[in-house]
């Protein structure tokens, strides 16, 4: 039996007087609560507070990190318990997807995700033995027999992660019931939803036509003209805002946004409706509406995200066979320069928007994301994001974007998971990495202790919550 | 209040073992004197020797590293006493501009800037204190009251500064007025200019025929058409040279250098002259200007730098109110493996040219620059570059490009600034990171310690005095 | 005279902890033999076990890391022995070319060559002093008195450097009568070919008319017509399978893949028989016959190894005069998420394909690759290659990949050389920044020590024996 440890000084800089420098910095941090202010938890776990059903399903099977990384040494996603929509039959018996994940620990070595996993595991879960063919089922009972108790139940788990508060991530068409039932039963600032429009943006996003006829009946708005679609969706920006919203979501995959003249969008948007739009027409659109988001969040005071730059479902067999959102999802370069200009030029200036950018390319860090987020006031970097929320990833992006934007023209951390047992390791992972930065600058006398520690605490929770605080519809020049 | 204290060791490695080295290669180059033969200090200055104004005008509103970072904070540039061009009131009280700069002090951790603006203060102006909104009047008065010493005009700081040489940059149809004062008073050889015709050299910039015509009024070369045009570049050439340059430099938004017909560039020319050049011709006429440059480059000797993939004035609203270099230009990609080809093609063989090229995407260090120099004779890298003249960004570059293209083809520190009292901080912290470095390399048993301090000797005094020693005429193939 | 050193923790982290830890790592992978299976020597040598003829045709003529970097101070390629194509004089003693390379020895400082060499002279040859104008001569006798031994002889060097099989590779019309002779003399298992058919993949490469012309005659298949063309690279990839190879080896430009239907695939083929294919055809034939290349490895079970990005000859000049590979290939970038699509879409799930993929281009390790590698089980990136095959190059590739795709879905180290005494230098420069950083893995509590241990023996041993087995027919979804 392999020992499962989580060291005290894990991801801390190996030279020692840096480390105990970095030591004393999380000393400060460790103990604060956790801001979650973007992420893809499901709120009916919340909402519904039932236990969680075993191993398997809630740290294997919906984790696109794992199944991934056990697709690419060969294992099928349907013997991990992927449901499939063409009939490949899948595996049911969680036992055998957990004993085949275990099987596979060494393939995670040096990820994240294993930095991540110890910690649910051992932290959480109170596992003193790593995963192997040999512990499988000795862990998976282990697991199990904890997920029975009600210290395990969703909102225990969230008290005791000492989570402040939790972004979810939600349609646009979202009756935000499982919202409404948190409220009602005072969680309502504890958990609040995000208003992702992407599908209504996306002329050609197939359905669309049908998500826009919803989006009427949902706003009592004639969507039949680019008009109403604009005032529906002010209107659900509303609803959200009234459920808690602080922020809104969009997962482009080019990040331009350039404005249409009104009368073009309007008839681009009346060819849509008529099922007669161009693959040219429905990119012009979806930039101009991510203009046009900004200028709604000028109004309305929502902090507005951008995560462009992925090319989704690489695996055209693997999504019809498994659907997204399966590891599928490979970035591919993006102009941020060019693309951001027009945003910029109209809004970039205004103290109403917060505009926060994520990248999965790790050049524009310093060539671009950085010297915009340096002179432009609403233009705020987020953390690094998905395959970058990693300890080499994280230390490269503050290395990188520090010395042109500083550290008060970032975002702060967010966990970005649906993984809800992750979320401590995450934050702890991302305190820790900046800890041992700060420590770097402290030990090489580029800052002072003091100014390390206030900097950290506002890394780990002013930054964030600043960050993600709603505007007022207040503009300057 | 918070103590100003700058620490021997500071910028040097964290590991005591690499710090120990490297303290003892950068006593090897910490007295050298200061080669600075890329920059914009004003030579009216130097010329003039009157005392600095005030702290505000001297330290802040004319750097654009500084006020960048206060504008992405929401500070408008007025309010730091940059100039108008639309009427806007702008702060004209240098103390109340000097204070928000100083409450704003913490948005530069992590920055060279403040690296640099603590060296400045405490180390060219004695004050011991860091900026606060606390500290802000009694720090304004205590620079206020150097300035006013006649150790503190700007020939003896030149002086203490241990200056050897420092080239500034000058327009092509300066009269180099001030370099004839300065040559009068014996100080010919310590400051020299730079011929920088980028403004000639691109059809469609603003103002392009009057200059032309300027040009020819200067040389009495008349530039009605593309013969006299070169006629009268080259002689402005000779009059720089005479003046004492030692160099071009060229700001172009592309690397490209394919060179025209001289048929096609006469056409161009006097279609330019005619005021009918297209977008596309005047980009073509300045890429073939960029081979022409490197042509008379080989025949007059002056050393080429280029530094392309800059987008100039990205927010056109800042532009049309505060002018350029506000902060606004943000790097994009540029194709330096085709672009410098027919350029290299030509002239990269020959031992008369020197070719220096910058670049602020490091994507380009490992996949471009560093290959093209590690065989093309006449091509030098020039040091990291504006957004990357940082401890990270220095120490990124030479672990990058050492390792294809040596130490031997890069050509030293440029310190490329404005702001005259920051060189000895820009070169004490190129030197620390060199030192570092080569620490490193010594530590594990890459270089032994004698080559070291040869390289980093090199590095800081003979590369870049070799890199911009004028070529003769001769070539080899 | 300065001593030549080899320190044995040379290359190893500087901090003492971390280094403690990587020697003791290092002592479990420094006996292992040495895996070579992806190179460049020439069988030749193997096969005939002649003595090497002097010190300056075995380490310097050949070797274009060398005659690049002296070259880029201003030696002529024809000033080290490289033979030119249009009558410039070769210089033909080769102790002067030995001179001019260890006259300038220092500008190899910081580079893997110095690493490389240095352990050539001090492990392979005695020698016990650095090379220099003064030592030249000196060290010129000593090694070319070693050269004249028996053990010295190709054959003898082969087992003392531990080399358990070396690939080699070569053209697809080669009659392999060199491994022949090896493998008649008990040789066959040691040295193996590589099917590298670029020259035959490429309509427009310069004699393909010719070559395939000869393919037919090789092969007894008719290649009138793009089936019987089809037909013989099946049949010479048989031969090359029967002379032991275990892999292809493809350097298009561009990693694009899509196939064409069988009509348009024949019908340009054709096209390229008449002497009249166009550029686009060509290109668009080169993809699809990766595709193909693909589709028989599935077939045959040989290893596919692709690397693209590379701008050949950029001196068209320097072509003419020296030929191919003289350092004048430069990388550009390449879109590898978009061009492997079609490859990863038909056969990436598959079993039996094994791809291997290098790249020049840093950018692509997190954005493309790893997240590639990361779910395609077919896929496996390749080793950091050419320029990035140095200290800091392999240390940034473990730092990008290993976070997104893990250790397990690399390929182990290739040397990728055509200096055969550099071999032992390569492995062993690469098994050390290996120990080092898995040493920063266990020092940061990311690792324990048994883990990196093991996965330090499966990087520098089982993991490319694996990846270069052959796979069979098999296929899985």
């Amino acid at each position: 039996m392999k020992r499962l440890f989580l060291a005290p000084d894990r991801a801390l800089p190996a030279d020692p007087g840096t480390r105990a420098l970095a030591r004393e910095i999380l000393d400060h941090t460790e103990g604060l609560p956790l801001v979650c202010l973007h992420g893809h938890v499901d709120p009916a776990i919340l909402a519904d507070n039932q236990p969680f059903p075993d191993p398997a399903s809630l740290l294997v099977t919906p984790d696109h990190y794992l199944t991934r990384m056990l697709r690419s040494a060969g294992v099928p996603l349907s013997a991990l318990g992927v449901e499939s929509r063409d009939g490949t039959p899948t595996e049911t018996d969680p036992r055998q997807v957990w004993r085949r994940f275990c099987a596979h620990w060494h393939l995670f070595r040096g990820t994240p995700t294993r930095f991540w996993l110890e910690h649910e595991l051992a932290l959480v879960f109170g596992v003193r033995e790593a995963p192997s063919a040999d512990s499988a089922d000795r862990i998976y009972e282990e697991i199990s027999a904890r997920l029975a108790e009600p210290g395990f139940r969703p909102r225990a788990l969230f008290e005791r992660f000492h989570i402040e508060v939790l972004a979810t991530t939600d349609s646009p068409l979202s009756d935000l019931a499982a919202h409404a039932r948190l409220a009602a039963e005072g969680w309502g600032e504890k958990v609040i939803p995000t208003f992702r429009p992407d599908s209504l943006l996306h002329l050609d996003h197939p359905g669309w036509a049908a998500e826009v006829d919803q989006l009427a009946k949902l706003t009592s708005i004639d969507t039949g003209d680019y008009r109403g679609y604009l005032a529906a969706l002010r209107q659900r920006r509303q609803d959200f805002i009234a459920a808690g919203a602080l922020a809104t979501d969009h997962g482009h995959q080019s990040p331009d946004t350039t404005p249409l003249p009104e009368s073009a969008a309007a008839r681009i948007y009346a060819a849509a409706r008529a099922g007669e739009v161009s693959a040219g027409e429905a990119a012009a659109f979806a930039a101009h509406m991510l203009h046009e988001m900004a200028r709604m969040s000028c109004e309305d005071g929502l902090v507005m995200q951008l995560h462009p730059g992925v090319l989704r479902n690489h695996h055209t067999g693997a999504y019809r066979r498994y659907g997204p959102d399966r590891g599928y999802d490979i970035p591919v370069p993006a102009d941020f320069v060019r693309g951001l200009r027009p945003l910029l030029e109209s809004f970039g200036d205004s103290s109403a928007l917060r505009l926060v950018v994520f990248t999965v390319d790790e050049d524009t860090y310093t060539r671009e994301l950085a010297p915009l987020a340096g002179v432009y006031p609403a233009l705020l970097l987020g953390a690094p994001w998905w395959f970058l929320d990693s300890p080499e990833g994280m230390r490269r992006f503050r290395e990188a974007v520090t010395e042109t934007a500083g550290f008060y023209n970032t975002a702060g951390f967010v966990d970005d998971t649906r993984a809800f047992a992750s979320i401590p390791a995450r934050h702890d992972l991302a305190r820790r990495i900046d800890a041992g930065y700060l420590a770097r600058l402290v030990a090489e006398h580029r800052l002072d202790l003091a100014e390390a520690v206030e900097t950290a605490v506002d890394l780990a929770y002013h930054i964030p919550k600043r960050a993600y605080a709603r505007r007022r519809g207040e503009s300057s020049g």
